[in-house]
């Protein structure tokens, strides 16, 4: 039949649970589609095709069984899955982006690959991430222009889901490693609240900022996958402790009423590209009275210097033993920024950690009188070349706050994808995907 | 029958209650010793005795209405209670120790004050805190020996309940601020959990340290004044969010069993000194095998630098507006600290934060094998002079963990007190006080 590597994750389980086509098939269609697009995408850090169609195989005899028994399968049983290279898994390397980690083999899973396992997902292989998921570009191309970067840290899985070499991935996002590779890549992403998605077993670079997040080709996939990964972190300080609505049920419901959106142009505004601050504007203004503009009281001018205080410190703490034992193994490009980040005053960030809660509640505020915020997903489209992997500014303010941004791919600018940000409020994960249905379906680029 | 002002707060409730004596005849008896010490022991920072005997007298006609209904008064009907001047009043200045808020008069009470007048408790006055419960010495003397320090920053509060001029008062610790003057004044102490008592209104200096803390005459004084003060603070992150048994229910129940007792020297232990050393090692060796000396693993050795090292960055950030607005009126002392505290190094913070958690891991399981901790209070008794407030190297380190530590007046060391500190579990208050108990009823000092 072909090309089922094309199909969302929820075709793809669908089909392979009433016996449509075979998770074998499915695999064999994602690996031809890697066969002919890895020399130039190069999305993968590791890739087994022979484990990966084993994985296939022992997936279509386990739903044999499990059919004889009169028993459904898991939610995404024989669906693919790339894992970014910093979560571990221990069937394949780990190797942190980093040659400081060169043949490193976990002795155990991530938490959420776990959870994904258990699913039934096939977890395909690892693709490829920036070094530590920080800024140093990859080898990744996207695959909708290969001069242009695929983004980052999240490079091999935004543009492996974007290809077509598999269906699903998992990102991490720390300033706007899942938003931003969705943007540029054309996918849909959805980067959770802090702490939705359990961490063990995830390398940390900035525990009060590091999510997991994911990729998918709609609303429906992210929904799909988020509601298998969402589960707390008993290990974990800052896992989300509320209750878990579940996203394909908020999905599913149609919205009784139009949602109240606020578009925030945000304090990066000034550096978006002329022709993307004209995309959102149209796109926004096509709501008419259902979004109003809204500029947030201070200090939310400052926002973008508490994010990179945050993560600036708190990636240094994490970074010391490795810039310590492997110095030569660290980029220059990391070891100056870190350089830069020891000169942060412990002070300062502080005033970045009080400053937070000061700002959770304003936000608390505002979204009592709007369901969510929209926004840019990025500055521009993906930048031309690989000098860096693109400006981050419109994601790591909302990481810094915590809560839930879905990209949706529904602006191009110079040919090229970009995404409306979706953001809603702390723990609201499933309302605002809700939400972000309303946007897809009644906005106008 | 004189001297009322001598009585425990348990005795003082109960005797109102029942109508022995007068709200107003306690009053008079402190004020009375007020009159005769105050030149001496300056424990006051606002004090107007017509104010106070106002408020008795009120109470008592409050009684007469209440016992005519036939209803039962509050559990501090009466009972008089000096005030920490860090902590908001609304019928009395509020000068943090400070020439900077000088004549401060507050709107409204702080939210533990407020629980004390609803118990019933006369606010007598406000007692003398160093500059912002930091380590400026006061102008507060040892009741015990006026040639030493009364010790800080509770300085009024410990040297005001140990001189009977008021039965129970409220302190607070960031770093060694309730214990040490309880150990110094030969009074017993509690500082609860982080958050166990509400800080709006309160002063802040270190928001992950900051403690409201209570000074009485014996454990049910505490347990009485705690019951009253413990309440989770919906504005406060910080506010300690799991169950809250009743600390007097815990008091009043025999214990089943011989508690298991850890004496934990801590790395402060070298700067003890050795009379007081001798001291604790007899009274904890005369618990025989009820108490075990433990050497928690790494990185325990650190952990007075965790302490500074939060405490210096906190600090920083909290006094940032006033060492810019009001440099004039700030002391010399302080502006070295805070200048010593602006060459932390963000990622030292970051380190010392992550630190923590791992550190009430490591006391969390060493609280599956043991009751509580036993330590010294103070590194000595109160030194004469008044060069410092004493050291609080003996503190610190339990206020970065959170813990509640009660201080027990059980040893002596060159003619003045010294205490004995109990740590327990965090949200433990309730069993450590019980376990207090024992220790007071079984120790050999």
């Amino acid at each position: 039949m072909g090309k089922l590597n094309e199909l969302t994750a929820v075709d793809a389980a669908a089909g392979i649970a009433r016996g449509a086509f075979t998770a074998e098939a499915l695999m064999s269609d994602c690996l031809e589609r890697v066969g002919q697009r890895d020399e130039d995408v190069r999305a993968w850090a590791y890739l087994d095709p022979d484990h990966a169609m084993g994985q296939a195989r022992d997936a279509d005899a386990a739903l044999e069984r499990l059919q004889a028994r009169g028993e459904e399968p898991a939610p995404l049983h024989g669906v693919p899955v790339g894992i970014k290279d910093i979560i571990d898994t221990d069937d394949m390397p780990t190797e942190n982006g980093s040659p400081a980690f060169a043949g490193r083999r976990p002795s155990l899973d991530a938490a959420c690959v776990a959870a994904l396992r258990a699913a039934g997902a096939i977890i395909m292989g690892k693709t490829v991430t920036t070094e530590f998921a920080n800024i140093l570009p990859s080898k990744t191309r996207n695959p909708r222009n290969l001069n242009h970067s695929p983004g980052g840290s999240s490079a091999g899985s935004g543009a492996a889901v974007a290809d077509n070499q598999v269906t699903l991935a998992l990102g991490t996002q720390t300033g706007g490693s899942v938003i931003r590779p969705a943007s540029f890549n054309g996918i849909y992403g959805l980067k959770p609240t802090l702490g939705m998605i359990p961490r063990s077993g995830v390398m940390l670079q900035s525990h009060t900022l590091d999510t997991v997040g994911v990729y998918g080709r709609c609303l429906d996939d992210l929904a799909l996958i988020g509601d298998v990964l969402s589960a707390p972190d008993r290990a974990d300080a800052y896992s989300f402790r509320g209750s878990r609505p579940r996203l394909s049920s908020a999905l599913a419901q149609d919205r009784a009423r139009e949602p109240r959106l606020a578009f925030v142009k945000t304090p990066a505004w000034p550096e978006a590209e002329e022709e993307a601050q004209e995309a959102i504007l149209s796109f926004t203004a096509s709501f008419g009275s259902a979004c109003t503009e809204v500029d947030p009281p201070t200090p939310f001018g400052q926002i973008l210097n508490f994010h990179a205080t945050v993560m600036g410190a708190e990636d240094l703490a994490h970074y010391a033993p490795l810039l310590e034992d492997s110095p030569d193994l660290i980029s220059d490009m990391l070891k100056a920024r870190m350089g830069e980040a020891a000169r942060i005053p412990a002070d300062s960030y502080v005033k970045a950690l009080l400053a937070r809660e000061k700002l959770q509640q304003i936000f608390a505020a505002l979204f009592e009188k709007f369901d969510a915020v929209i926004a840019l997903s990025a500055a521009g489209p993906a930048p031309r070349g690989f000098e860096t992997t693109g400006n981050p500014i419109f994601n790591g303010l909302w990481t810094y706050l915590g809560f839930p941004c879905v990209s949706l791919p529904l602006l191009a600018v110079k040919d090229m994808p970009l995404g409306v940000q979706v953001i809603g409020p702390y723990g609201g994960d499933a309302a605002t995907l809700a939400v972000s249905r309303w946007v897809e379906r009644n906005g106008k680029a």
